[in-house]
């Protein structure tokens, strides 16, 4: 399993992925899930993925790779003119990779499937933020709707309805995605640490801030223990039952 | 969907269940998912029920049944020795309704499966808590896993690990269970109101209390605007992140 966030703030846009990969629990390992395509000063695009790692990998390696590229592949991710199109481009690659596995004769016990939240923001533009399905369309974000998780996304989701709010400032909008974190990565093996974090500001066109939580992060060992004591605190104060 | 939760404490069991069921967002209905078996000071026993209607009544349906005619049909829920012969009789009971339908040439979109959670206790033994598989077997709670829930499992399950306390009185425990409810119907269309509660208190063989949560609930909605509140102020409380 996997579990990505993306959340839309007034300031701008905030990324937390998780790095667990597995087949099976006998069988896991790390690998990062969230890549960025940069222009500095005109473009700063943030794609995070779940699902089969070996589609997610071919599907980034393909972005990579036709972006270096311009003059035999146009448009890619990097000379697109909107966000809107951008989406576009990571849906066709991601249909286009699927459609490629799923159809050869092979067949898998998991599917080949993928979901990605696509971010960012382009000279012109207002940020974005996007999901993708493994078919190729997709969703934007908006007031009503302004965070997308894919992956685990259950655990994690009461404390996101509850304490989110648009005017966040980025730090306080990372320790609530911690926290919703912390719930699924305690209830769900297949999630866990290292975290990597990516906050952007609007009209910056580069990354505003990039981090990655380990597993003896110091903050996130307060916070996954302080979050317990929180709960229960919070549980005591609320009016008492009685039959 | 469904939400059902069985919590053991050192002073009894206690039960509650959501009564929405659906076929589709577009058809929901009010049915009862827990059901009582009681023989006055000798035994006290509580199901719920989650997965296809039309099997969880035929299972209450035969046991109820069974139940009636001892003479022909012998053992039956009301007159088995232990809970464990208990848990067994509903396992084959359940089996025996699923293969019924499952094998008869009829096919369905849904599955035909259902889960049960069993509590209770019989003269001359403790209070135990079973999870039965449509497969007909199960398994029983434990200090190390001291409740069991079926149906929309995820998003009711953090606060469950965080706040239970064996030691609970009964009261507690509701209140526990109510926030563990909110969360879900919060985030679940198929999960709703009215829920059914039930406890149960070692060595009484009755049961303890019951009650019926109705939506208009002026304690349910208090819980609920409360704990909004409570999980803000908690989130604010932790240690703020600084990147």
């Amino acid at each position: 399993m996997t579990y990505c966030v993306g959340l839309m703030l007034d300031k701008g846009l905030v990324f937390m992925s998780d790095t667990r990969t597995n087949s099976g629990v006998d069988n896991i390992s790390t690998f990062r899930k969230m890549f960025s395509f940069n222009v500095e000063g005109e473009r700063d695009i943030t794609l995070m993925t779940a699902g089969n790692l070996a589609t997610t990998q071919a599907l980034i390696s393909l972005l990579e790779e036709r972006s270096k590229y311009h003059s035999e592949r146009d448009p890619d991710i990097l000379t697109v003119p909107t966000m809107f199109q951008v989406a576009r481009l990571v849906g066709e690659t991601l249909r286009e990779v699927i459609g490629e596995h799923a159809n050869t004769g092979q067949r898998a016990d998991a599917a080949f499937n993928a979901t990605v939240i696509l971010g960012g923001q382009i000279k012109g533009g207002k940020p974005c933020l996007f999901m993708i399905y493994p078919e190729g369309n997709f969703i934007e974000a908006s007031e009503d709707t302004p965070f997308f998780q894919i992956g685990e996304t259950k655990y994690g989701r009461p404390i996101l309805l509850r304490a989110y709010d648009a005017a966040m400032e980025f730090d306080e909008a990372v320790k609530l995605l911690l926290v919703s974190f912390d719930s699924t990565i305690k209830a769900n093996l297949s999630v866990s640490l290292p975290l990597d974090v990516k906050t952007y500001a609007e009209g910056k066109f580069s990354p505003h801030q990039q981090l990655r939580v380990e597993p003896d992060d110091n903050y996130f060992q307060q916070i996954s223990q302080g979050w317990g004591v929180a709960l229960r605190t919070a549980f005591q104060e609320l009016p008492d039952f009685k039959f």
